[in-house]
């Protein structure tokens, strides 16, 4: 059976919805989950669900990182922490793979230097899904592991997040890209025209660049970029989102017409607010590490934690690192820098 | 009077909106516009209108850049394009500024080197506005006038964009930040921990660096950024207005209390979408050449045109480029690379 470790002190709704998550799996998707964390408070979330029969058990760690925390205080001064013992039993055969909602930054440094790197792998990259026009996921990484990627880095970071993309959403041969400023091949920058080169001669499916305006059009699957750039592009998305929200819901309190329009629309608002929301997607891998790490969002609610440890479970089955190494090592050593 | 060569055959909507949006600036802002472009066509559009009284001119150019030309083939193969005939009447002074809605990369490389680069200036930025939360437009440099931007170039386009923010929209000192991945200084890459040495040494009102979540809540004025990153963020941002915007069609289409509730609600959601639509910010400045020079949006409207005048002009009257040279030479020689 599956293990998964799972953060019960992460995010903001800990460990209440992190418990609710774990039971929510454990009885979908048949995995074992170890809630990592305070006990006590544990135990008294899991008391209020009834969990018979399903394959739930409790770590306790003393010390709670918080989103406050820098990696490395929380690397250095939280031994204790709830991530720091999940991410020693991953290391350690007690567990598949660790589950956090909690410091991305912090789940990042601890699984880095706990759980180490893939031989192959020259750095381990953040993979983002974002929901498109045509239904399918686009796979942006790295969000923000690295930054100052080289074209070395990105090659390995298409070769990764193919492999997750094949595991987790079932497309046999991947569309990979990378983000750039143009769809030629000379538009872009210094990093990835000599990425744009080293992917052609790769066995990918790699099409090109994309550009900032069809990204969101469903045209690719997997788009590399760098990771300084991969994150401001998450963050601004989520932003945007957010910014479009409020005004929205500002324009529709203006009048009253407009008020009971919105109260008919509503549904099809609550599911329009669902599909954009990418926590749907089950949190983000940390890929190239040993031992499979996936972070949610903070604002992680129950279901965003059942889809964090459904994903973390497939990457496991399909021996996701396995195959990381297994084509990292076939493009070649001399890789790193 | 402050004279405008105006591409009128720029647009996705050229000559109409260009026409159209030419009449509305020189009623309402005293402007001399000369319509640049094919002359039999401008005329024709010209003849739908009440002009008289308004200073209009038309002055004949052969040729037309489409969207589909590359910069070069435009700069060199086209010489007697509206573009290329505006920017030399821009450099033999017969006109103050120029405004296209063009192909934004053609036009910045005719005007790059038609006009050429004012004395102090190492690179020209383009100068986006995006609306934010709290009502203040965020103007971001450089959106794709350049890449790999160099330490010092974001120290010039943080000078320049400053100058223009206060021109254009009134405040006394604008904040100026660094897009990065994180508030803390050392959160970033070697480019934005240089740029931010260099800011805290000017007399800017440097406010540190703002993370792509912060990006749209209002709490900085001025944001610089290699243009490779500009220019993704801008057209991430466009292409999520966008297919957010499909989404909530397709949501609304759902069921018939839904479609009741937009229709309802449709006066509101044209006034959310105006906001969103950066297009009412009148263009993109390309700052630092020899001669004001202004980009608008390839699906501009007469408005949008209108408004692009306006903020043309408004540069000219404000001797933006006299403030940008004598400041940058205030910064000291040595920049350039």
């Amino acid at each position: 059976m599956i293990t998964i470790a799972l953060d019960a002190m992460g995010g903001d709704h800990a460990p209440r919805a992190e418990v609710e998550g774990a039971v929510l799996a454990a009885r979908q998707y048949g995995v074992r989950v170890v809630l990592v964390g305070i006990e006590s408070k544990i135990r008294a979330e899991l008391n209020r669900h009834s969990h018979r029969g399903l394959s739930i058990e409790v770590v306790n760690a003393t010390e709670v990182i918080t989103m406050e925390d820098s990696p490395s205080h929380a690397f250095r001064k939280k031994r204790d922490s709830s991530v720091h013992v999940g991410a020693k039993m991953v290391r350690d055969g007690k567990a598949d793979a660790l589950v956090s909602a909690g410091n991305t930054g912090a789940v990042m440094a601890i699984a880095r230097f706990v759980l180490g790197q893939l031989p192959s792998v020259d750095r381990p990259a953040l993979a983002a899904a974002f929901p498109t026009a045509k239904g399918n996921p686009a796979v942006l990484l790295d969000v923000g592991a690295n930054v100052d990627s080289k074209p070395e880095q990105l090659e390995q970071f298409a070769i990764m997040g193919e492999i997750y993309y094949r595991t987790i959403f079932g497309t046999r041969r991947p569309r990979v890209a990378i983000l750039s400023i143009g769809e030629e091949e000379m538009k872009g920058n210094e990093l990835t025209r000599e990425a744009s080169n080293r992917l052609k001669q790769t066995g990918l499916n790699f099409t090109g660049n994309v550009e900032g305006k069809d990204f969101f059009k469903g045209n690719v699957d997997v788009i590399v970029c760098d990771g300084f750039i991969g994150n401001i592009v998450l963050k601004i998305s989520e932003g945007l989102v957010e910014h479009v929200g409020g005004m929205l819901k500002k324009a529709l309190k203006s009048s009253v017409s407009a008020k009971v329009g919105y109260v008919l629309s509503r549904h099809a608002f609550d599911e329009f607010r669902k599909k954009i929301d990418y926590s749907e997607y089950g949190g983000v891998p940390l890929l190239g590490v040993r031992g499979i790490t996936v972070i949610g969002h903070g604002r992680s609610n129950s279901n965003a934690i059942k889809n964090a440890i459904r994903v973390a479970g497939e990457l496991c089955r399909a021996k996701v690192n396995e195959k990381i190494e297994q084509e990292l090592s076939a493009v070649g050593a001399g890789v790193r820098v």
